[in-house]
């Protein structure tokens, strides 16, 4: 089967451009529910609630709240519309203070209404429709062509395994590691999954295999502790994760459990691919020791989604974030500009390092 | 420290032997409550409700079960007696079809009765209550002697990672791959713990984290998923886990996620010792090959212990209880009677086959 599928959309902008349409992400995967926001609290709320989450989602969420926040202005001179508009900015920029894309793509819509100061209200309120608009168009190319070139990387009746989430909940259309399915099946492709659940948070169960499955694409939930029983079995043919950050020597620190499936693929002789918006590549790390691991809440592995606490309280639990999987063990680097291959100091330079 | 630790024992003969008392294992970890059980309907609900589980433990409380409800008994000849044995003895055995200690133990305490035909039923109830005993005191013998051998394994100060449980809750006293902790702890070494909570039915959560707290034992618990990380962290000496089925050339069946965390810890030159009672040995198995491993319910991934289902309803799931982990990962195999090493087609045969 090829042609368009139904893909779910996590965002867009109101036909009448005065709300923005999202899917709540805290609802899922029990209920598929659309809110349309346009209040400032509301809009607020969403993101503090991780009614939107995922880095890029958040960014192009907070482009579409500060225009329509800026579109409900009575204000007439462009001192008063400015000082509203900073006043909405501080507001949004608060609800997730470590979102790094929130900030950045605030900032960017600040600098469309500097670059027209002294412009008539209407003429700058295009001006911010235009830019959330292609802040959002720029995130969908990006993942659309970091999925053409994932694209290369397998054939027909490929089974995949995934980990955690890098779909188009977290940024749009097509996501990251998981855009290859999608744009597989609208070219008659047959690609199918092993999700890894993803403890303790299950964006494996809750997202990725919501997003394959309302797609039509055949996936397995599996509990991160099988993934050595498939790749036994012979049933897997390729790893595909997303990446959190990437340093300049191409360790990546992605999601806890992507350095002990990158470990497995290797011994099962399993290519390991790392799916990267070269937003994520960060030269100032010369290797994964240089990038920071956030340790979290023992109640997250000890407590979460349970209904009774699965350990006694004064248990201690170890809970890093992310880990950090060697360069040795990623067989390609595939990004929105092309696929890097070892060795990566040499190659991601070569594509994105300016001179 | 060093000394008696506090153990937690899993069951006991109430000390005028009209009862068992045992440890509710299906309120763990959140509620401690022994059970003292002598009715015929509760001695049968204590097995089919798990409240006693693990192979060894329930062999043993089936043999206190038929004694105790032997010792009930108004009838004064043999063959009323037996005839109310045997009545007993079935009923008993229905509680769990599958469990093979269940029925090898109660045929044990039969061929007590049998070797005692004609006799007083006096005599034989003291026959019946010395066979239980016996049978509680071999497993903890053999318990013990798999922790002394494992003690030569370690040092003071090492950091042993577990997965599953192979503890005192489903044997008796000492377990079998947790036994040298409380050994050590008991001789004044210092083991410390890291605990994979082992999806999908976190018995290294719920069970582990709570036999080696209790005891004293620091242990620290993580997702299955973070191996790979505190191994590379340099935190793991060495691993320690249970078996289900051991074939004649080493190939270890345990709780699935064995064969992961045994590739990880050949990646990182860790020592992957397994723990197992000889009655585990199985050399009509080959190799692992000829390990049958039972599928088992999706519910207990996607629903199980959570408030709400963790994914859609009509994603699949893929739940093998177990899986095989190959003797080349296997630095030594531990058994009552002494370690083994590679070749174990060799060495299992040398200590335990009958000529």
């Amino acid at each position: 089967m090829s042609g368009n599928i139904a893909k779910i959309y996590n965002m867009r902008l109101a036909d009448d451009g005065s709300a923005v349409v999202i899917l709540d992400q805290s609802r899922l995967p029990g209920e598929t529910v659309y809110l349309t926001l346009s209040g400032r609290e509301e809009l607020f709320e969403a993101i503090r609630s991780l009614r939107v989450r995922g880095a890029p989602a958040i960014g192009i969420f907070a482009a579409y709240a500060i225009y329509i926040l800026s579109a409900q202005t009575k204000k007439t001179d462009y001192d008063g519309f400015y000082a509203e508009f900073l006043d909405n900015k501080a507001y949004l920029d608060a609800a997730r203070p470590t979102a790094v894309n929130l900030r950045a793509m605030l900032d960017r819509m600040d600098a469309v209404v500097h670059r027209h100061a002294g412009r008539p209200v209407p003429e700058i309120l295009e001006a911010l429709k235009n830019e959330a608009l292609a802040i959002h168009r720029e995130d969908i190319d990006m993942c659309r062509a970091i999925a053409e070139h994932g694209l290369t990387l397998v054939k027909d009746g490929d089974c995949i395994l995934t980990h955690c989430n890098a779909g188009p909940l977290a940024t749009s259309e097509y996501g990251t590691g998981l855009g290859t399915f999608f744009l597989a099946r609208e070219r008659g492709i047959t690609l199918r999954a092993y999700c890894d659940e993803t403890r303790p948070l299950l964006q494996g169960a809750r997202l990725t295999t919501y997003e394959l499955t309302r797609a039509g694409i055949d996936c397995t939930l599996i509990c991160d502790n099988m993934a050595a029983a498939v790749m036994k079995e012979g049933k897997i043919d390729a790893v595909f994760v997303g990446c959190d950050r990437v340093a300049g020597n191409g360790d990546t620190a992605n999601k806890i459990g992507t350095l002990g499936v990158a470990i497995l693929a290797k011994h099962y002789d399993i290519p390991f691919y790392v799916f990267c918006p070269s937003s994520t590549i960060d030269f100032s790390c010369k290797t994964g020791d240089d990038i920071v691991i956030e340790q979290r809440d023992p109640a997250e592995i000890k407590e979460k989604y349970f209904t009774a606490p699965m350990a006694l309280p004064e248990v201690n639990c170890y809970n890093p974030a992310f880990d950090v999987t060697d360069n040795s063990l990623i067989t390609a680097i595939v990004t929105e500009r092309g696929i890097c291959r070892p060795p990566y100091t040499e190659s991601l330079a070569a594509m994105f390092k300016k001179d």
